[in-house]
């Protein structure tokens, strides 16, 4: 029993030290799963799953290695086997329960966002200072003023907030979330946040999406024509 | 003379096979290098770059050497020099106007977003199929009704639009996007989109990061309490 707890510990342990980089392509590799298993295909080539996210194969059985062996030799993966694996490894297999922090028209946006609910994160309150943004209710959603964020985190068992507060308010915010329990915390502030150790911090880039598009946009010519004498 | 166009067509040619994850890499390791001068370093190794993202050496090297040759032997990459060739790469070095499309409360929300701007991304227009929608006016922002749109890209010189429309109305609207000229698409409706192959098309899947803040929840305790013995 002592040797089981002890075992559970060092793989947490272990996997604390992962690269936050392998964690990211772990959603990738999951999205891409989903997309083959939704296409009909029952296995994927570890080259072939490279190919697709224009990764080098050793890459990605390296990443994969992080947490256990996933292939079959000759054959692959299994799509749907490798899914469940990154959604356990992932912790998405279960509901994590998210606050929205600010309920300006970010905010208010996000409560309505049906992008979260269907990947296990529904949102299942929304905060602001202000109690006159606490108005419209929304179905399904709990409408607190911010000073109550103990109170929801406790009943909802709420560990996620998305903050959508203005830039020179989120250091305040974010240390009240601290405060409240919070342990993850979605940035949309365009500015970086002080947090203890202990919190995770993910920062939404949105320019970062713009600059895929100026890539292609920059270098498109040749799509519309094709180079000459080719 | 010929020879040189021959040879930058050769080269928007050879570009555009490159996959999209090397490109979105590009973006990481930017913020890398910008986040590496503002810490007053002139030099960093690729081993180094690498380990801050989680990539092995190789990859970097492998993703860098798509675009042409960049260390200097012995002494890495110059932070300010790689930094400034990956902005010329990813198209960056000028500045691309943005649409948004749709003023509901997302819409409304990113026209007052400010980290699109200093990135090169000024949103420069706005509009809805919904004339109430175009009230209150944003300053230096241009808001019209949709049926509007040819004259605002040709006007404004817009590329690029951020799509923030209901998913019920997203492909609609996209294909008027496309008829209007618009060659680059960021959607934040959480559908997938059919457009024609010249014109690039990126979705924001923000589940995605919050699968990241539930993957250091689940495996966190050990943060918290190290593992017995150790």
């Amino acid at each position: 029993m002592a040797g089981k707890r002890r075992r559970a510990a060092m793989r947490r342990y272990r996997w604390q030290q992962i690269p936050e980089a392998v964690v990211r392509r772990l959603s990738y590799y999951l999205r891409e799963l989903e997309r083959q298993t939704a296409q009909g295909r029952d296995t994927i080539s570890s080259s072939e799953l490279a190919r697709t996210l224009g990764l080098t194969d050793s890459q990605v059985r390296k990443d994969l290695a992080f947490f256990g062996q996933f292939g079959y030799r000759g054959r692959g993966y299994h799509c749907r086997e490798l899914a469940a694996a990154i959604r356990r490894i992932l912790g998405t297999e279960k509901i994590w329960p998210v606050a929205v922090i600010g309920l300006g028209n970010l905010g208010r946006a996000l409560l309505g966002y049906r992008g979260f609910a269907e990947h296990g994160f529904p949102i299942v309150a929304g905060l602001d200072i202000d109690p006159r943004r606490l108005e419209p209710p929304v179905p399904g959603v709990v409408l607190r003023p911010l000073e109550q964020l103990s109170d929801v985190v406790r009943t909802l068992s709420v560990r996620m907030a998305i903050l959508a507060v203005p830039a020179a308010a989120a250091q305040e915010v974010a240390d009240q979330l601290v405060q409240a329990g919070i342990q993850g915390i979605l940035n949309f502030a365009p500015i970086s946040l002080s947090l203890p150790p202990q919190v995770r911090l993910v920062r939404v880039d949105l320019a970062m999406e713009l600059e895929q598009l100026a890539y292609t946009l920059a270098h498109s010519r040749a799509r519309r024509r094709p180079p000459p004498d080719s």
